[in-house]
């Protein structure tokens, strides 16, 4: 089969025995695969990546003299069955799985393992038990978002935004996709901020009710002009007035007592903030910039170490979850809502190439201008 | 009267008049201030706690160059009243009171404000709104730990411990107080560390269940020995095997299913870490060795800036609570606790000094060894 291989950074389509199910495994056609930010880090820096793996005993993680095979947020229809299987989808059925392949008693991430090569190619091997019939009449463009989508849902599953207000800062794939289910989740004020003008775009066709080019205007002051945000700007004028006004920050369990006179009570809640940049320094700008009690939702994989004033975070209450990937529930339902056209991502995709346009492709996705997600269609010549 | 002054990091017994109560303020005598860590890095860098103001909009924080009386933890008798009162207490009742006063429509902290001194001195004003009757029969030496027990509440409430077992990095007057605390909410699994001897023996005192010196044993695998920790150690285990054995930390969502067959279900939660040292480089350190889903409380107050490996956290799921303070119905529960026996600080009781010691107390502060916590009798001479 052909694949696209990356060596020390370098793309070439090789050809490649196709691969041999394994026990609990199913062989699958790839028929688009999604170039992931991932993808575009680990062909660069897989030295970083491999140094993180050892720092998780994740031992097996990719290495730069490895030639890998990457792509992990694919769709697929079912070739062939290895043993232990159940095997209850005919050939031809189209399939998402998780990225993950066990060999024994250890997991393997497809598409970031020599032992797990991922969906570049014209086939990938998934695990049965990782797998999910794509409902019929769903195209395969949007089929292929369900693993994006489904890390867009486990953060804002964790975010637990409620009725507070949402503020996205970042609009690359993930920031949309979060845009995209926040949305879905009934959410009123959702907040965008990106220094591109396309993503910005991008994020209104998302679902933003406010978008803020930061260079111009505050994301954490947007939400409370006059708009389509309703009452919740009650509660955000509540956690940025205790930044502001009252300058109450260092008493934040106190403040409100300031404006609701001696009543006690809880202090108030600040937005939910999904930070899906991942460049050292953007947790601090957050830290200084965040209402009280605000609750920061790590999506952005900073690679680096970061540097931040934590006093600031504990001054203000600020609670940060980190959160990554997702389980095989929240695939599952991320399937689902493509299928029922509650979650469009068609704006998100902005192209599709074939195995040998992969370089090409990698470096357009560097310009936000021009691009969110680029499609892989392997039979594409 | 007579109060302990400090500028540029040194104290001077001074006479000054007593304070006039405001509007909703009474007059309380100091009967005893405890010493806190705040103060100790407030003598010392008062500059940094003025930047600190500064980043947070609260400018009327104490500067280098003024003469400020520290103090917010202390327990007084009331003197007299301010206008706009309730007048519900007699004279000489024993009251303690959360450090902050009004002026106007401003808030400023007692202890850390030339504008609110604080309690090192024979006389103190408080905000009636803000101030708490201790019952009669309840040692003075213990109700003045009423604040920093209020801290501790504060933070083990915000931790939502449960069922899951607790540790405490770094064994200082609040971690301490979180330790009491804990035992007071039922937590099973109370692992304390801390380098020092002496403070490993007060953890023992306050009711952790496991102690251990870092340099000879990890606080991660500690609660994992056969030990008072019932149950708790099959989902402490269930966490941080997610970690060591199945090598599956990059995988987190989907690492249990390995062992649980390839049934669907939620991740593993791992334990709540209470960080209480606040020194640069232990939330990496935590981080690094934590377990998957852990809770960390960020209550050591570091004022440098931190250096961390977050996507540490993001592979491990890692959720951060900073917490700052407490509210006034924690700082009223804190009394409770102590007036019906439910807590007992005295094991962090040290030592008691009169205002012409301040200096040196400060000073044997430093030493963990020899105390925990010093409390202030402006009547001893």
């Amino acid at each position: 089969m052909k694949a696209a291989v990356c060596h020390q950074g370098e793309f070439s389509v090789e050809d490649r025995p196709v691969p041999t199910p394994g026990p609990g495994q199913v062989l699958l056609r790839v028929v688009r695969a999604g170039i992931c930010g991932s993808d575009l880090h680990a062909r660069q820096h897989a030295d970083e990546l491999a140094a993180l793996g050892t720092d998780l005993g994740y031992e097996a993680i990719m290495r730069p003299e490895q030639h890998i095979v990457l792509g992990h947020e694919f769709l697929g229809e079912l070739v062939s069955y290895g043993t232990k299987t159940r095997r209850k989808w005919k050939p031809g059925t189209r399939i998402v799985a998780l990225p993950m392949v066990k060999h024994g008693d250890e997991i393997h991430m497809t598409g970031f393992d020599q032992d797990a090569p991922g969906a570049f190619a014209e086939y990938v091997v998934v695990q049965e038990a990782f797998a999910f019939e794509v409902p019929k009449g769903v195209p395969d463009e949007l089929a292929a978002f369900t693993e994006p989508l489904a890390v867009a849902w486990h953060a804002v599953r964790r975010g637990e935004v409620g009725r507070r207000p949402a503020i996205v800062i970042g609009c690359g794939p993930i920031g949309l996709a979060i845009i995209l289910m926040l949305k879905a989740a009934g959410v009123k004020t959702i907040v965008a901020s990106d220094f591109s003008a396309a993503r910005r775009e991008l994020a209104r066709q998302c679902g933003a009710t406010v978008v803020v080019d930061p260079r111009e205007q505050s994301p954490w002051t947007a939400y409370k002009q006059p708009g389509p945000v309703g009452s919740i700007t009650e509660l955000a004028d509540f956690g940025l007035t205790a930044v502001g006004r009252m300058r109450a920050v260092p008493l934040l369990p106190w403040g409100h007592l300031l404006r609701a006179g001696d009543r006690l009570g809880a202090a108030p809640s600040g937005p939910v903030v999904f930070e899906c940049v991942g460049v050292p320094g953007v947790m601090d700008q957050i830290f200084a910039a965040a209402p009280v009690r605000s609750r920061i939702v790590g999506v952005g994989v900073c690679m680096e170490p970061d540097r931040m004033r934590t006093v600031l975070a504990l001054n203000k209450e600020i609670e940060l979850r980190f959160v990554f990937a997702y389980d095989p529930e929240e695939f599952a339902h991320a399937l689902h809502l493509i299928a029922s056209g509650k979650v469009d991502p068609t704006p998100l995709h902005t192209g599709t190439v074939g195995l040998g346009e992969l370089s090409q492709a990698f470096s357009d996705l560097g310009d936000p201008e021009r691009h969110a997600k680029i499609l892989v269609d392997p039979t594409a010549r």
